[in-house]
């Protein structure tokens, strides 16, 4: 059994990793942090739990948690990981930052962009951005995975064949993405009060979102040249669930017919990335509570552009679940482990 | 492993059996059947299926497909259970009616309500009204089932402790149920139309809702004799979730913890029920996805009632999970058998 | 023209106000006062307002906002209107509080409930209860409006002709209300974070919420004897909107025509209540953004209850709409004024 | 008084016309045609209006309507109104189309996108486009107007100073659209039914929404040259609202303030449009049951684009009141007449 601990339990990532863990078959849960809830039961805080979870919430003496577990998820926001990773690399332990704090190859622009101290720009060499669809080899060997954002899992996702294939124009992209208030956290603010929310659509942090360089980090190393996107999100009155919908100028003259079969060898063998049939659009519903990333495309002949739409659940494929994935590849369990749940509908 | 068809496959409460029943350890799922949609993938009409379910919707040859099961569950409107209970009789094959069909002793009071011939009374008395908590014994020995109402779950699992112990005036009992869009199926009505429903609650079936008689016979059976009810459900602007919240005078003086006492042990063992910590009102939310019944209580001094909230999901614990649980104790399964999964929070 | 001043302007009991009071034909907004947004564009903090009202936030320099206004409204949480109120009476001014203070006979029981000083119990002898339907004379020679709370309004509304007209024990009465989370105002707290709310539906405040006392009084006047209520509000994922289902057993025996007439001619004069059409029961969306109160009503005879469902918009007929009716009848203005809005369907 | 028949009375759109020209000082509203509700008073089918409209749903006797109306408004779907305009014209009586059946200069572009006949192309040379921040002096001229569809109103609106001003290039247009449900009617349609819209966000129409080719006439009209767009819809689940966001490339080098300033001083004058300040973004809610446009902008200079959103609510400014603003401009009233209403917030 591995022992898996999670620093910042109490947040929505973190109550979606408990819910995962406590049914994964090789997972022993050992420390759930909260310095809110400490000394709390768990299920007094997710009362969902009551009758399934026993844990108490605890303190954070990270050592000493560290020392006890194989693998130790940190959700935390960012800027907070950095420390917990340093034990973890010391003592040899795997280490899945939720949070930004692993995510970039160069820690200049996570400070740029977070305007925070990195910390420790060294680690990030140990580092390996956890997208097992693009990087599974590299995950496998690797002792600290930076999990990816939910915006950035739903649009790599979404673009990396038709980069990978040079289908496109590299700096033509813009991402227009969609996302439940459970993105927002737990933590209270106006923008997630639902008064303000419910029956309401916005754009925010247009042209200055933080996922930004990370989405440009990521296909641009698909693209095999640096690319500069338009990435703006949108906040939508559901909890979970995320579509981008993504526009990109075509090199040449493409059918519908030849791109889906790009993007269909591309993910033939993934078992959560799924190509709808044709002309059937993602509905976030249908991954509701999946691993799955479904996704579907059109060339569109008027514009000569290629519109990919892609639909994740944010708090499954891009937070916890995404993490459980690494997890199993990190152990070398079967990658699916724990995570063969469909979408519900209704 | 068991042979499992789902007769009326693409409702909600058929979906909802299907992906309770694909990763059923047990089951082996035979045929999905649809009028509407024969001869199409499943997966087609329930994107979130896609990789997982790969059946085809069939056409009903109800005898053939009673013949090559070992149980058959009716997920139809009420009126069109008895023609497939009588074939699955005859062959004797397991039958769970997610119907009204079977739900009543008396075929009289049931062609009253639902204004329509019962088709075969005698049939009557070989089914059980499966309410595990309360019948688990006759559940086990029956071959047919009348899977109770999701209304009337949630009220008899609230009420159970009470009558039982006769803490109450029967007649006293006042139930003000709300619940969420998906109780009234898929089926297209103004009343489930997204722009009538969003924003918006309002009672219905004031007085002569259908789930009046089956909350009667059952509450008067733990009573010990015949009582009348009031019950007021409403529509609430929520996919899943039904909650009732339930007034009676008492017998005598009693202390809450008193009262909580009675029912902690009445469901001490049951894996499913769960009263809440003192103080803490049971959420739609904190079962949602889960066959799990939330329950809290107060003795109220001021007015000398007990008030008591129950909480379902009206898809899993008040339609499909129930009907599995059901099959797991018609075929000696344990009883919790691809049911213990936790509510979704958030 | 009246001038009006809005003390706690930024509330969304405050907005409603504003948005009220600046289309009022007879009203000049004088001062919106604001602790958070002191100096700030009101229509900044309100962008719906955005070229319709151009005043600034103030601070509360209550002394010259009384001097320089005719009607004061304050719309601040309870506890905070005496101070308002003895300038105001001191100066001779109007003064209506949409908070508790000034809505009980007896200051002993708002502290028993509130668990705060009154800090003048003298002063209440000058005010009223300020429901129109109930206390319109007494309103118009008041100078100081104990504006009512809006569940109280909605169930006041829903069984006034029935307690003056003896029908029903006075303590058998059982209120069931559902409220949007607009009622719980714009103060960041867990349980209106979005993400708790949507998908969702739970009891508060069981046999202890602060209207249960306000209930009791105004209904015990109507009856012309003391009763007790039992009285549960619940919260539902919309933002407006109170619906009350109140349930009493009936002291002979009536039919629904027969109380219909009663309520009928009750209310026959009445611009903002209406009874609807037998069988067609109240929705909340159906007195949307208007100052309506809707009622149905049935005789059960299987029970010998009479069952009301009595809806309005909290914040409305709940708050700032009810708080203008007030000052119309304060001010001898048409009682209708800047009110005559139907509800917003869609 | 303006006599004004509505045809088609009883849909979202038609509602919403009712309710505004019931207000209006000017109007007195004569004929309400249904054909689901000959007979019955208009205020059964919508009861929000019960005490406000007392008229009942006639069947369409299109002839006598006309002869005894100054205007007529057609809230029917596309391809009725051209019959009905025949008879008006024939008259010399005003005619407001909401549907489809005027908007286009060509009629064989409406008849290629919308697959119908259309009727009488003749006929499309007598209607204006009704847009008035771009058409008003045509539009007071004009006897028929080919009211905007919603998408149209929001994208137009947003782009048509930087087209005017040629600042963006204009085939690199894209438009990410979302609405609300309201905009599907109230047809029954799985796409509208709660449970499939709730908790769910999906592009549809993807490459061939009926609205393209009008974005693109008029766009085009106002670049001075054809162009050609990416306009992709989304299911947004709320009731009213439009969102579009929309990306377009600069054509030279601007700084966010200058293009601020060309759009403030191209809507200097408008009563209806506002350009929020600079960072706040349009929230659908804030033009809630209002005729107002709210814009912002930003120009990226990361990626020379310029991004853009426009919040209308789609009933009104979308459909209704847009149409009321058209009949005040066709009978030289204020044009603001009736629709000075701030959004409903919360």
């Amino acid at each position: 059994m591995i022992k898996a601990s999670v620093i910042g339990a109490t947040g929505y990532t973190g109550v979606e990793l408990v819910r995962l863990l406590d049914k994964h078959e090789q997972v022993e849960l050992k420390y759930l942090t909260s310095q809110t809830y400490e000394g709390q039961e768990y299920a007094s805080v997710y009362p969902n739990l009551a009758g399934y979870c026993t844990k108490e919430c605890v303190a954070g003496d990270i050592s000493k948690i560290v020392a006890e577990s194989d693998v130790i998820f940190v959700a935390l926001p960012h800027g907070h990981a950095v420390e917990v990773a340093k034990k973890a690399d010391a003592q040899g332990k795997k280490l899945i930052d939720l949070g930004a704090d692993f995510r970039f190859d160069d820690g200049a622009i996570y400070e740029k962009w977070y305007k925070v101290a990195h910390g420790d720009h060294e680690l990030l060499s140990k580092s390996v951005y956890g997208l097992p669809e693009i990087n599974r080899a590299e995950i496998k060997e690797a002792s600290i995975i930076g999990n990816p954002g939910c915006y950035p899992t739903s649009v790599i996702l979404g673009l990396a064949p038709a980069l990978q294939h040079k289908l496109i124009e590299p700096n033509s992209i813009i991402i227009d993405a969609k996302s439940g208030v459970s993105g927002a956290g737990r933590k209270l603010a106006l923008t997630s009060h639902f008064v303000e929310v419910n029956e309401n659509i916005n754009a925010y942090g247009v042209g200055n979102h933080r996922h930004t360089p990370e989405i440009e980090q990521e296909l641009g190393k698909l693209a095999g040249e640096s690319l500069t996107v338009s990435f703006t999100p949108h906040l939508v009155p559901m909890t979970r669930g995320i579509l981008s919908t993504i526009y990109a100028t075509l090199k040449g003259n493409w059918t519908t017919a030849e791109v889906r079969k790009i993007f269909q060898d591309f993910y033939h063998d993934e078992p959560f990335v799924h190509l709808l049939p044709e002309g059937q659009w993602p509905h976030t519903k249908w991954v509701y509570g999946s691993n799955n990333c479904h996704l579907n495309l059109l060339v569109d002949p008027r514009t000569n552009r290629l519109i990919i739409t892609s639909a994740i659940d944010n708090l499954i494929k891009g937070a916890a679940g995404q993490a459980v994935q690494n997890m199993n590849l990190l152990f070398d369990l079967p990658e699916t482990t724990g995570l063969l749940v469909p979408g519900m509908v209704p």
